[in-house]
């Protein structure tokens, strides 16, 4: 039996449960609106190792076995640990996973990941490859900016348009109908979700990746939209990770052009992260930060009833700092999942 | 119902097929002795682009496509696109999805990649989330050469442990039951797989891949014998991408030493591609060496019925080129799948 729905689109019968979820993050997104939801907020960004690289990758270790360690398990338990992040050849998580030992499928996305691995896992479990799963990601602000634009040590200003990479790794346990251990959660499930399609809007400026990622948002939000035959009211809220105040304006006129009006019912996780007081300019950006915000708030809303069916899109940029050294555009990316409060 | 065996291994009841594939080479590969398998030999391997980076991209595309026109169908008659590569933020893969306009998944799994498409993309069909969809994977020589070691025009002399990365990219598509289009292929099925563990010999030689994947293919080929509850007479045989020469001799030792003597029913694409004389040292390496010796070589025997039940058990390198600057070891990890002729 098909599970697709539409061109981009699929539901999940077996409706794979989220039991479990853990976050890590830096001082400043602990300073932030969510700073008191986060597991655990770094009082040093180095966590006393020698890079920021070693950093992310013990952040990233840390969120899964945290996560696993709510539900009295280890990475010995699970059937993969599907991971991914900013760094060249995903070395936070293939380093994060030969710690872990569990089974291993590096995914990437750009800051697309959490939402990639989220709909992979769940298509997974539903399909009978797995009972228990973890899906993490994660960026840090140190080693980002290495990777993508200035040695920090150039103190390079940001223009109006950037956003600050979370310093966090999340992740999230995805449950078959077969596991019957302890959750943390009892009411979340992934009922379906939508494979992005690449945008790439001609956006040059890897300092502007609101605008690079905006397209494939409003792409992948509208062809859920299309393929579910609903409109935005059927969700309580469509979060994006992480456009930032400026991609989710263009957002907005986009999904309008398309007849969506989604504006009441969205709310950016790079937006969610920071204050407008703590200078970020227009918001987190990052594997880490749809990452950390699902774990630490959005899940949380959903178990609490406060939300019943919310759609997590988050968005990737998919430039290399090879590709913008020669000339290329940014193409962009957005997997959605839906994720439901399902009967108590 | 569960569809896991043992620990890391998996069956597909519903035999997805593999339908069609497609390889394009550089022409050193085209000089090797699979040369004249390839579909196409590219003369010039920039083809005419800008960049090696473009060309890369071109080649995966082009895969792609062909493999997609051997059925009489184009990108936009697929569910997703599964791809991935060796540059940074795997952009060969990114960018050629912007091309395909197909919904796009991307994986890294370092040369373990075209494996870990497969097996995923095998999963999500037997899930029944796909009816058709391709995996891709692709190498490029001259790029890989300043991703990952020294920029080309200092001529560096390579230690005698290297091996040369294939200039390459290979396609294959898988397609589920409800599928009734027109094949290349007619008796290829995909019948399960095992999902590796990444391991770490403390191997920091960049140079010498061979020893640093060795120990992760014999783990997933010793997991998947044990998880089948089989010896290695079961398939006919085993192959490995890309262990080369050196790596390959280190695997017989290592299932040895855990009671299995694959030796006789073992070969591997990175020594399949070369001959001895084309001076590449230990043989080929990287995504595109076993995407295209499997798309155009090892397919074609078991449609043939020269082979009847493989295990195609690619294996990745995880460094990055900052691990190996920071001094890290290269962890390695290998994805097995099962690959049968099925009753005609």
């Amino acid at each position: 039996m098909s599970k697709r729905i539409g061109k981009q689109s699929f539901i999940l019968p077996s409706k794979p449960r989220i039991v479990s979820s853990a976050s890590f993050v830096g001082s400043k997104e602990g300073e932030g609106p969510l700073g008191n939801r986060f597991d655990t907020v770094l009082k040093d960004d180095t966590l006393g190792l020698d890079s920021w690289e070693e950093a992310e990758t013990r952040m990233l270790e840390s969120a899964v076995r945290l996560a696993l360690f709510k539900l009295d398990c280890d990475p010995g338990g699970i059937d993969f640990f599907m991971g991914g992040d900013l760094l060249s050849q995903i070395i936070a998580s293939g380093f994060a996973a030969r710690e872990l030992m569990s089974p291993f499928l590096g995914v990437y996305g750009a800051c697309s990941t959490m939402a990639e691995g989220i709909i992979i896992a769940s298509m997974l479990t539903d399909g009978g490859f797995s009972r228990l799963a973890v899906c993490g990601a994660s960026s840090h602000f140190s080693s980002s900016e290495r990777e993508f634009r200035y040695p920090l040590e150039m103190g390079t200003q940001s223009p109006p348009t950037a956003q600050r990479t979370v310093t966090g790794a999340g992740a999230v346990a995805i449950a078959g109908t077969e596991y019957n251990g302890k959750t943390l959660f009892n009411n979340i499930a992934v009922t379906g979700g939508t494979i992005g399609k690449v945008c790439d809007y001609g956006i040059t400026d890897a300092s502007n990746m609101g605008a690079a990622m905006a397209p494939a948002a409003a792409s992948t939000i509208c062809a859920c939209l299309n393929d579910l035959n609903t409109d935005p009211s059927y969700f309580d809220m469509i979060f994006t990770g992480d456009l930032g105040s400026f991609g989710s304006e263009l957002l907005y006129d986009l999904c309008m052009s398309k007849g969506y009006d989604i504006k009441e019912r969205h709310d950016d996780c790079g937006k969610m992260i920071f204050s407008e007081n703590q200078k970020v300019i227009c918001g987190g950006s990052g594997c880490g930060c749809c990452a950390t915000v699902l774990s630490a708030e959005i899940l949380r809303k959903v178990e609490s009833g406060e939300l019943n069916r919310i759609l997590f899109a988050a968005t990737g940029a998919l430039l290399s700092p090879l590709s913008s050294l020669q000339g290329e555009s940014i193409p962009a990316i957005s997997h959605a999942a839906v994720i439901e409060r399902i009967g108590v």
